[in-house]
C-alpha cells in the first residue's frame, strides 16, 4: 500500500504539539502552495508542517524551516527523511527572530507563540502578492498578530478557525460524533 | 503580483455551483494529493475542483475530470486553460457511470448527486490504498455512498464536514463573524 | 447558599443518561414553557427534563411525565421529591405509546427512540398552537419524525442542534476550550 | 391560537438589537432563573431580555430592568405592557452604574458594552450564590469583565457562546441550512 500525507501523519514521531492536518489543510489551499514554490516555515517542532508543505513544493521548489532548539530539529530531520523529502525540505537550527536568509518567498508559515517578532524579516523575504500566516491558539495573539502586520504595511486579508465535526455512519443511523475537538489555533492570513 | 490559487477561485468563470476552497483543502490533505499522482475527478462543473487539485499533481502527474455535460466540460476548459494548467488537467466529456478508463488511480473524487452509482467502477480503477472521496450535500446521500461502499468492500475512513468561522479584527475588538455559511457538504473518505 | 436548577443537574441521581442544561434551554425557549402551563413528558429517564420544565410552570401549572420502565420511574420520583417539586411534577409509570390521558396540554416533549409512535396521541392532547417537540439523536430518527408529524397534519417549525462552546479566560491569553461535546441530539419542533 | 414567548419575539417594536432567543434560553437554564426570583437586568434595550426573564418569575417573582436612554425605556414599557407582564416587570430609567437599589436578588444580567462598571454593584445586590450574566460580542470584553469580576471576588463559573444550527428536511434528503448566524455574543456566567 502507498504512503501518503495522512499515513505519514500518523507515523512520523512526535514531540512538540504538532499542527493537524486540518489546519495544515486550509494554511496551504489560502495560500495556494504549489509545485515550485519557495517556503518558509518556523518554529519546526516536529516538523510536520514542513513537510506537509514540503511535499507540495516538489520536485522543483523547496521548503525552509527555522527552529531553534537542537533536539527539535534533529527530530524534524529524522522526520523529514523517513517522509523522504530530504531534497526538498531543509531543517535550519535558527531563531527566525533574528532574520530570514531566503529572498522572493512565496509563504512564510509561523507557528510559535509570540509570531509578531518576525513579522518585519518576514515582509522582507516575502515576494510581492506572498502569504504570511500566523497560526495561535489564543485571541490575544491574533490580535497582536494582526495588529503589528498592519502596522508593517502587510495586508490582513482573514483570520479564520476550521472545526472538521466527524459523521458516525452506523447501524442505528447517522449522527455527528459526540466528542471532538473544538478548537486548535487561529489561522491568520495576511498578504505583501 | 504572483496569481495564486486563491485568486484563480475569485476569478474563473462560475457556471454550476463550484466546490469551496475549505472543502478542496479537506479533500487533498485527507488523501494526500501529491506531485506524481493520478487524480479522477468527477462531474467537473466549472472544474474547479480539477484545478485544485490538478495544480498540486505536477509536473509528472496528472487529473482527468469527467463531464458529461457539453456544456459544462467547455467551460471547465476554458477555466483550466486560464489556470496555465492545460498541460496536466484533461477535461474528458464522458459520464462515469459508463466506466474509468484509467488504471492505478490514487484518488477519486466524485461531486454530483448520486455517487454511488460510481463506486463500482472506482474500485477498479483504483490502485491499492488509493482514496474514493464523495462530496454530498445532504445524510442522506452520505448513508447511500457509504453503504454502497461498504457493499464493495471498500473501507470507509471518516465521514466529516467542515466548518470556517471568520474572526474580525477590528477597532472596537475581536469577535467571529455574525453571519456566514454554516453547510456546505459532507465529505465521505472511502479507501481501497 | 441557594439550590438552583444548575445545581440539581450536578446533584441528582442519575440512571439512563439525561438531557444536557443546553438542550433543556432550547425546548423551555423554542416553546415558551411558562408559568401556569400543562406540560407533558416522555420517556422520562431520570427525570432531568421534567424537573426542569416542572419547575418552570410552578405554580399554577403543572408536568406530567410517561415513564414505561419501573426502575427509571422510581428514580426519577426520588428526583422530583429532592427538587422540591413534588406539588408540580408527576411521574407516570405508563407508556404513552398507549394514549396521553391530559388536554389542552401547552408542550408535548418525546424523549425516547421511536418518537413518531406517539405523534397521534399528541396531536389529540395538544391544545391549539401547542408545541411538540422529539428530541433524538440520529438524522433518520429527525426524518422519521418530522414526516410523521406532517402526515398528521402538525407544523414542522424547525429541527435544530444546539453547540455550546466554552472560552477559557487564563493567565496566557482567551481561548475555545480544546476538546469537548460537538452533538446530543437533534431538537424538532412542531406544531398544532 | 395562544401567544407564546416565541410568537412575542416575533411580534414586539423593535428598537436596538434585541437577544436572540438561544442566548436568552442559555442564560435562563445556567442561572436556573425560575418562578419566585428577583432577577435585575440592564440595559433594557427594547425589553426582550427582560420580557423572557420577567415571564419566568411569574407570579411571586420580579424583574427590574435599568435603562437610562428615555426612548429605549418607553419602548420597552410598550413591550412589557403587549406582553401582559405590566404586572411583574419594572423598566426603570436609571443608570445602573450608578448602583443597584434592590436587595438579595437571584440573577443580574448585563447586556451593555462596559459591564465592568456595574460590577461593584452588582455584587452588592446579589445574594449568596446568585449569578452575574455579562453579555458582550467581542473577546476583549469578556476579558475585561470576567478580570473585573474576579478582582471583585466573584467566581468565573464559565463563558460560552452558543451556535444553533437548523436542520432542513426536504424533500431531496436531510440537511444543515447553508447559511446562518454565527455569532451573537458571548455569555460570562458568575456567581456570589
Amino acid at each position: 500500500m502507498v504512503m501518503k500525507i495522512p499515513d505519514l501523519f500518523r507515523k512520523l514521531a512526535r514531540g512538540p504539539q504538532i499542527i493537524t492536518l486540518k489546519d495544515a489543510a486550509i494554511i496551504s489551499a489560502f495560500t495556494g502552495v504549489s509545485p515550485g514554490d519557495l517556503v518558509v516555515d518556523a518554529g519546526t517542532g516536529s516538523g510536520f508542517l514542513a513537510i506537509y508543505l514540503g511535499n507540495l513544493v516538489r520536485p522543483s521548489g523547496r521548503l525552509v524551516s527555522y527552529e531553534k532548539r537542537g533536539d527539535f530539529a534533529k527530530l524534524a530531520r529524522r522526520n523529514v527523511e523517513k517522509a523522504g523529502l530530504g531534497k526538498y525540505v531543509e531543517i535550519k537550527q535558527k531563531d527566525i527572530f533574528e532574520g530570514i536568509d531566503e529572498k522572493d518567498v512565496d509563504v512564510i508559515t509561523l507557528d510559535m507563540p509570540e509570531p509578531w517578532h518576525a513579522v518585519k524579516h518576514a515582509k522582507k523575504a516575502l515576494k510581492d502578492g506572498g502569504f504570511l500566516v500566523g497560526y495561535v491558539p489564543t485571541v490575544e495573539q491574533v490580535r497582536q498578530f494582526v495588529l503589528e502586520c498592519r502596522k508593517s504595511g502587510l495586508k490582513h486579508e482573514q483570520t479564520v478557525e476550521c472545526v472538521v465535526r466527524e459523521m458516525l455512519v452506523g447501524e442505528r443511523g447517522t449522527r455527528p460524533q459526540t466528542k471532538g475537538i473544538m478548537h486548535t489555533g487561529y489561522l491568520t492570513f495576511v498578504r505583501k
